[in-house]
């Protein structure tokens, strides 16, 4: 069995943003040299997820929308946790929804995947430095 | 490491709808020889959920109930992505509720299930021809 | 490939609790002798969850005020599924938003994670003793 470590650095300069990372991802499986196994892509932060769906600006400003509604930041007073001196609550809500990770099989060096399966981080938290781990295993 | 792999398709009638698939993975466990390891079931489209839960028809009605709520489909036009001539935004996030998909223990040759899971697909926009991904990896 | 099996046992006095199990996932890593691979972290009940997010004690009773705002418990009567004769519909949603399993990546022969990343066990039914399974595959 052979294993593969990277971490994706970002910096979002707002609170949340979207960033589609599946051509990162694919140049990982490359660089492990493993063509059948799963590749983990998960946010190494609490307040951010990993998720699979649609390029597509529409529904990612949907997703936007939902997500504040369901998880609101504001008013901040309404969490316990933000009288840590936080103000970011409803982004460990969010995450939640959205979800740490994905694990992909990768199938002939390739990600396994669909149609319209793309790999996006999405940051609830932004305006600083914050990472993301892929993780190889396979042969 | 062995790993194996196969698609299972869906053509469910309806816009939402719920299959049982836990034998057909167990299945392509025995199949794949494989007898200790993990199994990766996910759909391969955006708006359908891998998930595991009770297989118990009262709960299904409730989770249909619960996420129409969570995530309305109607009116269509409150979401930017059915702006592209779709009308399934709501299906995107349904399947962010319930997941894409479950990683499962292999254990002696068997899921490694708790007395009551069970693996379903959940659909989420049908009445067409949709796949789902069981990728295993073991010895 | 080695693996490694173990289920861990609670029985939470309350319909309601959560308990850091990052140690005791940590020591199973261990005594598996796996220094590169995955972890997988599950529930083997359908009302409880494994989620990774902080240890803070104010978030945590966030998430309860919020999950019970999201799938409330009662009335009891809007669900069919305790039609069944169970009071606990509440719990198989909630286990939805938070998630039925966690899958971690294992380097060097440690839970590789972020700085606040911490395992959690959600229990959303208790006053029984329920499991959680811990399955790691590596070398």
């Amino acid at each position: 069995m052979k294993s593969y470590r990277k971490e994706m650095w970002f910096n979002i300069p707002d609170r949340r943003g979207l960033v589609n990372i599946t051509q990162e991802v694919q140049s990982c499986i490359q660089e492990s040299g493993i063509t059948e196994g799963l590749v983990l892509v998960n946010a190494m932060h609490i307040t951010a997820s990993v998720f699979i769906n649609d390029d597509e600006h529409g529904l990612h400003q949907d997703y936007e929308v939902w997500l504040e509604k369901l998880a609101p930041h504001a008013p901040t007073s309404q969490y316990l946790h933000n009288r840590t001196g936080e103000d970011n609550a409803d982004a460990h809500m969010k995450r939640q929804i959205m979800g740490r990770e994905v694990t992909v099989a990768i199938t002939a060096g390739e990600l396994d995947f669909g149609t319209w399966e793309q790999i996006f981080y999405f940051e609830f938290d932004g305006r600083r430095k914050k990472r993301v781990l892929i993780k190889v295993i396979g042969e």
